[in-house]
């Protein structure tokens, strides 16, 4: 029994499908999210730089001694889990491990897809994570640079050629060479899911890395004992790194709720 | 006469354009270029965390005791230049101005668009800068969000669907209301020339902000004495606040030439 609260983070807004998750599984929890909005995004950056972002991020939710922190974001869960874990007593807990777990249990053929930001696929987490399961499942990977500006330009919907033509191209080569599971290895991807989800077929299963990590989360919690005995809705606070203003506007697509009234700008470089 | 450098800035790349025609322009001067890759893009952000981070650019600069900077960025000429001149005391030159003149003087009918970030667009700068030049002249303006996205994913060429489809969107409205010269209000779109052009027609004169604003430093430095006496081709010094190794695998792309061994990473939040 743990009535701390838990710490959520991402580079950005994408993480908020992780969030939403989360509170629908665990709605008596306590839940604090930080966007680095002021440094989104971070798919593109190198190695160091996604750490050194990473380090901040986890040091500012850090201050209000969370009983977990979970990287609600692809990038930086492939790329600096295992640096962040070191040098953090409490429990973190990342999308990899959770996806590749699903997509091991999920695939027939043994070929699995993987889309993620260019960060996430150089960084080769999720084909270790994978082949640690089951050594016999084949990775096809794709990154996607321009899936996340286009979700947060609004472009994700069905029909749209834009979106649909970018999708065609990023997806073609794993469509061709057969894969029967693909992981969304970003927390922006579900809204995607629709678009993705006609171009690949029914034969496809998707799997959505925020949305695993969730469960994941809470089975784990759950089993350490460390679920809060609190009743009720439990609070949720929001901060971001840049004027809340734009957040909150994105938030409601992602999170299906308006938070304007719950979101405070921080400046992470000091942390 | 004056031997010290020029320090030129830009959130990323973009302003490599500009840097590519001031060279042109003044081959024998020194140029010192900033590109803060570890934060880029300015253009959603908020008015205050642009004004911070182009704070911090300039002061890093200035550690070269330049004799002039330019702002080599729509997002921070037209969001920061008044706060940034108040603090410092040498010529800082943006990219505002330059094409509000350009503007003022090329159009016919008095029907003037303009294209930039959200930011640029939210800031009014440039309807400000045109209106002061000429009051009759009407502007009409439209923020471009995925431009950048798509230039630095290299989809900038006449032919892609995706960014002629997205190009159309954009412009379609000054089309119709029969602008006959089109500002260019930020320093990634020389790129996306030829797909505005086309799709404009070639009754639209286009103004290339970065390519104004470098031929008005060129004329200020020179009637104010301050170019250099030196002879051969000057100095290059390229720095970023992200790993060099993307940087340099796009600045070929907008510079044309390759900068491989003289680019350098700093952490810009120290200064």
């Amino acid at each position: 029994m743990d009535r701390r609260p838990i710490g959520v983070f991402d580079s950005g807004l994408g993480g908020l499908t992780a969030l939403r998750e989360l509170a629908r599984m665990m709605p008596e929890e306590d839940l604090v999210y930080f966007g680095d909005t002021g440094r989104v995004p971070y798919g593109g950056r190198s190695t160091d730089t996604i750490i050194r972002y990473a380090q901040q991020d986890v040091a500012f939710l850090n201050t209000f001694q969370p009983k977990a922190i979970v990287i609600a974001c692809g990038t930086v869960s492939s790329t600096a889990l295992e640096t962040l874990r070191r040098e953090w007593a409490i429990p973190i807990f990342g999308v990899v491990e959770p996806a590749a777990r699903a997509a091991a249990q999920c695939t027939q053929n043994k070929k699995v897809g993987l889309i993620g930001t260019q960060a996430s696929i150089r960084s080769g987490a999720y084909e270790r994570a994978l082949s640690a399961l089951d050594p016999k499942v084949e990775v096809l990977t794709q990154a996607c640079p321009l899936f996340v500006p286009l979700v947060e330009n609004g472009r994700y919907k069905v029909g749209d050629i834009v979106v649909e033509t970018v999708a065609a191209e990023y997806l073609q080569p794993m469509k061709e060479q057969g894969i029967d599971t693909l992981m969304l290895g970003c927390t922006h991807y579900p809204l995607l899911r629709e678009v993705i989800a006609r171009y690949m077929g029914e034969d496809v299963s998707l799997v959505d890395v925020g949305g695993q990590c969730a469960r994941w989360v809470t089975d784990q919690l759950t089993a350490r004992g460390l679920r809060t005995d609190k009743q009720g809705r439990g609070a949720r606070r929001y901060f971001v790194s840049d004027s809340p203003e734009g957040f909150c506007r994105l938030a409601s697509v992602f999170l299906g709720e308006d938070v304007a009234d719950r979101v405070e700008q921080i400046d992470i470089t000091v942390y």
